[in-house]
């Protein structure tokens, strides 16, 4: 049997994929409601991350932030202490390497092996089961977990020990950050400048200075509609983490931290719900 | 007969193009030494700008920044004065759009045609003639010096009246600036998380998140080998242009700004000739 | 008989401080309105500043820009053609050091001495008579000029020769338009971290760390009443004339300009009439 | 008994004032080194925290940081499980406001008091006993802690509960950096623009921009001399929990942000043990 919990936008979508490949799937998450859908295709429902843990041999989580992973772990009715010995926990969630690093101590002090294993992809990739794993562990747990990632996903890049598939998910969020804002910057300087903006969205788009993500924001910029695929607010707590992992590594990154600074401008005037592609509405607002 | 002013890196390899396409082309550059291999292949020489306006009905200048293009337009032995009624002047030179307006006027007034036509794409597809002309004036003009550009590029896109070449122009260059900044920042993180050099490389160019160019910078950034192809001060210069046209667009940029100072600093330490990738280089470094 | 050329929240101060002192004063505005309360003081009025310069040996200006001080200048009805020969012109106005040198110039050729002469002090100092003058010129300019400067401000500073005054002036409103800035920040971190705001602002004004000038800020900070001494879009556009100003000197600042850029936002935002220190209350806005 | 654990550049100075004052001091030190200057003032020795705690009734830290602090008071022979019942903790360490409460909170746990007490002030004031307390804690832990902090410093801040003396610690070092960040800005600037710096920092001491801590970096400026008084690391250490305070507190701060890249550049490029001043020295570099 295979334990999922968090079962938010990308959780319940993975777990979908588990259920349709065949596997045995026992889930939870805070909020019973969201497990509805996958109880009606056949998954079983635990009370709690504790009596979850007692019934698998492989246990995903898929949670907001750290403290959140850290809660279901070890608060009150935690699985951490439930699980079954030699048994695996692949903590998808995306987190910082320290604290990957800590959840691994913590597992291994309890003889459970630990895999950080984030996504790259959103919404949709999840729902299609084309996400990208970034895995940090042993070889043995990659094995292990590969039919299942396969599953959920298109590809698994095994990154190292330990913290590393939380590294490259923090180094690919840091990426897909600035880009994002970036692009925002050009074409409210293109409007500013007096050309159209569906003619700048466009020769970007075409052009190689544009990575190809941004594709599948050019509506959101161009209808001013930014209904969440990755609200803005996860966008700049992922920052923080960036921050405060560059601060240990002893590494300077100057358009981060504006990156940071305008994402949470931006949360200050209303926008911590929306995509993050909402950065662009707060930096070209003309009052 | 074509006029062509300015031989550097780029303006050599465009007068190549055209010669190699038969046009006759006059040439003109500061030091007469980089327009021999041109008069090699045919070309002809004129000792001044002046001289040269008095024999061409179009003329192409490509020089490094707009106090270079003031100079050869309006200084002493400039070509705008010398230049035959209703004759065409089209400045690929990289400069702001107020300084396009500017020379728009200018050439207006002495009964003068004026295009803005500055190029994206930089040494390579300047010599395979695969530029971009982002172009900025009127349909005729465009249709006059569209077999040349044609001879030139591989593409023409007309952005709209004076200075709107110039607009786009500068818009690519800002998402160029912040994108190899971003890319210099997310390596020089992985490689402080742990993570292999080489790796993180991989992953970002084989991800949606990253812009297309920056597989041309991939040797140089792994081989710590910045032989300068769009040399780092000559970003910087445009990122203060950017800088400058935004201003007066009422348009607020902080991770363009943030990307600046950072140029701005390695030029102070010592980057200044080397490519703008170098950005890389002086993030990373740990003394 | 001395000219004055400029009526605005500072020059209005001056020029009726000139006429307390004795002294005979011409005086021109762009609209006539503003010389009221001068006239009525026994200042003459001139109806232009070609007008206005053949009457006088030495001509003040104190104007918004660059861009006004080149127009009242060189425009159509400009000064400059109608000074005498060997009469002074001191340009008060905020403007950069290379602007001030081409003013210079200009003057020069004229026959016309110059001296640059900004001030430090805003409205109220105006008012008592207490500016600081930053001087560059000759010591024959700035000798023929100090009784007027005197009647003026408290304080003459000659830094040097031509633009060196206007080199002091950027280089004090950096550290004014940072320093506010940072106020507004510690300030707004307090409060977030719910410490008393008013017991924020006393600390932080008792302490050691704290400008003076800023204490003339407090009660605008504590009573949200932002009505201008120094607006907003001013002490922005005084930095994109440090920004371009930096630029040609291969200097560096990354604080400035990400000030430059969150005063941008503000005047994104509405604040642009306000008082610079409103800047305090775009970043504390939680929406 | 006072106990007294961390004899840095800080503490050895303030337990050195506790001293004077005729009190009994138990200290206790990583290295024993540091502490004999204080032995043969009197002071006792304690071989390890926990030793120490079982013979004071109230006991001061004064420590690197977080980590520090929680090793000594929680890690292996930690004192905090061995302090008497109502015995009092206060910890003058630089924090931040959610470590404090997580201090608070295991102190309490055990039914011992505890009291955030960081200092404003450094090695002069420390020497002097001219530091000010700013506090955390409840009236009558202040006052059991008065006369102590009165032996030390000048002045005693109660800022409110648990968290609230760290609080404004971290608004007062957020002041700190920028303003220096700020000063080296301008001094640079003056300096690209020509103009000679001793005039400029003169200028800017005697007017009323500039924040009085700055006359005591005169020298250290004017002189390229950047022997510690507070470490650039430590400084870019507390811009990081300010950073890590500001996101939990929802407040943005480009402008510390691009300090603290700053800074963390500067550590970069070999400054880390040189006064947070040598900031000027970073920005003003031209290779």
């Amino acid at each position: 049997m295979i334990g999922f919990i968090g079962l938010g936008i990308m959780g319940s979508r993975m777990a979908a994929n588990l259920l349709e490949e065949g596997y045995d799937v026992m889930v939870h998450n805070r909020s019973k409601e969201k497990a509805e859908p996958l109880l009606e295709k056949g998954a079983q429902w635990a009370e709690t991350p504790k009596e979850l843990a007692a019934q698998v041999d492989i246990l995903y989580t898929m949670l907001a932030n750290p403290q959140a992973v850290e809660a279901v772990a070890m608060g009150e009715n935690g699985f951490l202490d439930a699980m079954g010995a030699d048994s695996l926990w692949v903590d998808c969630s995306t987190v910082h390497p320290a604290f990957s690093r800590l959840m691994a101590d913590e597992a291994t002090k309890r003889k459970i092996r630990f895999m950080d294993a984030p996504v790259a992809g959103s919404k949709i990739p999840a729902e299609r089961g084309e996400l990208v794993f970034l895995v940090g562990g042993s070889e043995r747990d990659v094995e292990q977990a590969r039919p299942h990632m396969n599953a959920m996903g298109k590809a698994i890049q095994h990154q190292g020990g330990h913290g590393m598939g939380t590294s490259m998910k923090l180094v690919i969020n840091l990426m897909l950050s600035e880009t994002m804002a970036a692009f925002s910057e050009a074409v409210s300087l293109g409007e500013g400048l007096g050309l159209d903006k569906e003619k700048v969205v466009g020769t970007l788009l075409n052009g190689p200075t544009t990575a190809p993500f941004l594709e599948g924001k050019k509506e959101k910029i161009l209808q001013n509609d930014f209904s969440p695929e990755f609200p803005l607010e996860h966008m700049q707590k992922d920052l923080q983490m960036v921050s405060q992992s560059a601060f240990e590594a002893g590494v300077s990154l100057p358009l981060a931290h504006a990156a940071k600074e305008t994402y949470g401008l931006a949360k200050q005037f209303g926008y911590s719900k929306d995509d993050f592609s909402a950065i662009y509405h707060f930096l070209s607002t003309k009052k």
